[in-house]
């Protein structure tokens, strides 16, 4: 019986896992230089760490289980509520702020589709504790310096920047959304902001006008859109934001801390990464929990979804029942980034399995008592390369050195041992398989 | 609501996390000297993957769930099926022998004890398409290669070997059970000597009885138990195995090869890893599809569980619907693995987050104006660092330099940089936190 792997998951052979390794070692060194430390939690957590704060609906888009208690267990789809559990838990030993990094296997239950897989990696960095919006501003600089790492520029991506409380703000004022509108409204327009980039302009406003917009709130809807930098929207209100709602003043004044406003350099410009930045009205996310800032990255030609999200989410942890606390980050998949990387022509080539190959000029089948011989004096070439800290391989089928060769070049090896056939001198041939230089070395000074 | 971490699940905080990454390195750096590929599969595949080979009594022991199609996933608990899929599904392209490693998290349902976790990792390393001994004996010198990495000794330390053939023969003509007694007597004496090491001598008598062995042949079986090596095996049969079954010559002969006999090195031997090995006739596995030499580790004092399970598996890719192929390798968990290193004091001390802490002597709290400005010379300073690829970390809240100070304790940062108040001269203070010595440096000297 052929048994094929699970729709939506992939087989990391040698080279997709050499990929893997080389993208996390990157997310890690980014990281790590900026002061963020690793942390994991389960992949097996309680369903209601997601219900709780997302309702009962997204237990669709999860993949769970009822253990023999009953307990319902799900597979974590991401890690910030992890994050949240964890903190809230030991929140009294931890130093402020944390800066927590996590490489994570995620899964959802979703349509399998080009770069939205149903088990994928996702790397989080988070800051907790901290109010100021120069969190938000550390957690996109590490994004950007990744994206560096990574060899990409600001021609291939860029961060698209907002904040929910302008946005909300200015569609209640702006648009004019009554008060007794907006529990239904709003989540329908942020719903409809959040796809406007694969929507054709007459599908968006023919969901403008299913959302329940009338006319002139559709038009100021599309003006809101079109503005395209903080001054802009500065210019629009003069005079100042109308008193009410409070949200849209601080949530502008967070976009000015970050993204700087008229001559005054916001924290991006002191990260310098603001020409990788830009305000962008229109962003939204869609998880439950953002409160503040929130932003993505995008591939400048649009050819793909975006790369990270991420933002404020103040209240999770006391919704999760712990204490308050301020808290920001982002998420990052793998398979996006792959797609991008491999369309840049920027994935590495994978590196060879061993640095020497070690053969025996001497022909005898292993299963023969002089094969065996033979063979114990390729194990004693390969374990003194081994104690130097060199990878080494052999074919352990022995036969002819053609084959033996040939094998050695399949591995691709830069460099092959040749054990003579008889070899009390303990004297080996070293062949450079790149020059085909061959030289005539002491066992002692191999690998040395 | 205070959501609890599922059991038998490990959240990893920082230091975990650390322990974590510090023996996962090791791991690899083992597995690469060896000329073994990293590879890994989904952590969902098809429960049919498991109960194809195990019954359908494996069930109880997965975690598994039904899918929206009425497919049946498990949750992966071990590797070496998945790697027998992946080897299958593309086994013309690979060049051979395949030596890959893999490292990978798993989940199994069983009641949650001291080193048994629900979710846990092993590192697996497997060696595919060779016949002969030598491959056997490869993953057992990565084996002892990655416990000298660990710290570990032949004092703390041994591989226990025997052969499943050997043993099944010695079974059915020395203890003598008859044909028509096999199917069902075997199995639990299989069962029996794979608890042994949990069991005090009645235990083992009782079960023995139970078992449904006469009294002559439990005699037999216990006497069988004492034989410490080949040699004295060798010495019981003399004149050559009995004819029937052919098994046992071929596990004898598997083990002589290995393990060495009489004057004849073996492959153990040749490696130099014979001073951490030893035959145990008693050595059973519990894994169902084995069919050759199989092997643990244990801590000679006996004090945990098996650090490693490994052994010959050359019809489980022809089980699961591919071609034929010869197979050998094994599993280690991190869980027993820790405790051992734990109790040994062989865990690292974790490091400190960051290389350098950067600290303002100017003490406007961040919400001011000038606050800001100084946050952005902090910022210039943590900027530069991070360029050289040095962690810089800094305080967000600035406020008094004491405070600042204390953080930068916090951090365990070995280097602390203090940006004077008015730093135009772009000068900065270096101190050494071990040794107390401040000095002023240029900014553009710091790090280089």
């Amino acid at each position: 019986m052929k048994i094929q792997p699970v729709r939506g998951t992939r087989d990391f052979y040698p080279d997709g896992m050499a990929f893997r390794n080389w993208l996390f070692a990157r997310w890690r060194r980014a990281s790590r230089r900026a002061g963020f430390v690793e942390v994991d939690g389960p992949v097996l957590e309680p369903l209601d760490l997601y219900t709780e704060k997302s309702g009962e609906e997204i237990v669709d888009q999860l993949y769970w289980l009822e253990d023999k208690g009953g307990r319902r267990l799900a597979l974590r789809p991401e890690f910030t509520p992890t994050l949240a559990r964890m903190v809230a838990a030991r929140r009294a030993a931890l130093p402020e702020p944390v800066r927590w990094f996590n490489i994570s296997r995620c899964f959802r239950y979703e349509r399998a589709q080009k770069g939205r897989l149903r088990e994928f990696f996702q790397w989080n960095a988070d800051v907790l504790g901290v109010e100021d919006e120069i969190a938000d501003a550390e957690c996109i600089a590490l994004a950007v310096d990744s994206l560096v790492e990574l060899g990409l520029t600001p021609d291939d991506v860029e961060v698209r920047l907002s904040d929910r409380r302008l946005l909300s703000g200015l569609i209640q004022t702006y648009v004019d959304v009554p008060g007794n509108d907006r529990a239904v409204v709003m989540p329908r327009i942020f719903a409809l902001l959040d796809k406007r980039d694969n929507l054709s302009d007459e599908a968006f406003a023919e969901m403008a006008r299913e959302s329940g917009l009338s006319g002139e709130q559709q038009k100021r809807l599309a003006r809101l859109m079109t503005w395209r930098t903080l001054d802009e929207i500065g210019s629009v209100f003069q005079q100042g934001f109308p008193p009410a709602p409070a949200g849209l003043q601080q949530g502008f004044d967070s976009m000015r801390k970050i993204l700087g406003y008229g001559k005054d350099p916001g924290y991006l410009d002191a990260f310098g990464v603001s020409d990788w930045c830009r305000f962008d009205i229109g962003i939204v996310r869609g998880l439950a929990y953002y409160t503040g800032p929130v932003w993505e990255v995008h591939d400048l030609k649009g050819e793909f979804r975006a790369l990270f999200g991420g933002g404020r989410y103040d209240r999770l942890l006391e919704d999760l029942g712990g204490k308050a606390m301020p808290a920001c980050g982002f998420g990052c998949g793998d398979a996006v980034l792959g797609m991008l990387l491999e369309e840049r022509g920027l994935r590495p080539e994978p590196e060879p399995a061993a640095d020497y190959f070690v053969v025996s000029a001497h022909t005898r089948p292993v299963s023969t008592r002089t094969g065996a011989a033979v063979l114990h004096d390729v194990l004693a070439v390969v374990r003194r390369l081994r104690e130097r800290g060199l990878a080494a391989a052999f074919d352990p089928k022995g036969g002819s050195l053609k084959r033996q060769m040939k094998k050695a070049a399949d591995a691709g090896a830069p460099f092959v041992v040749i054990v003579p056939p008889h070899w009390e001198a303990r004297r080996v041939t070293l062949r450079d398989m790149r020059s085909g230089d061959q030289r005539d070395v002491a066992l002692d000074d191999l690998g040395a």
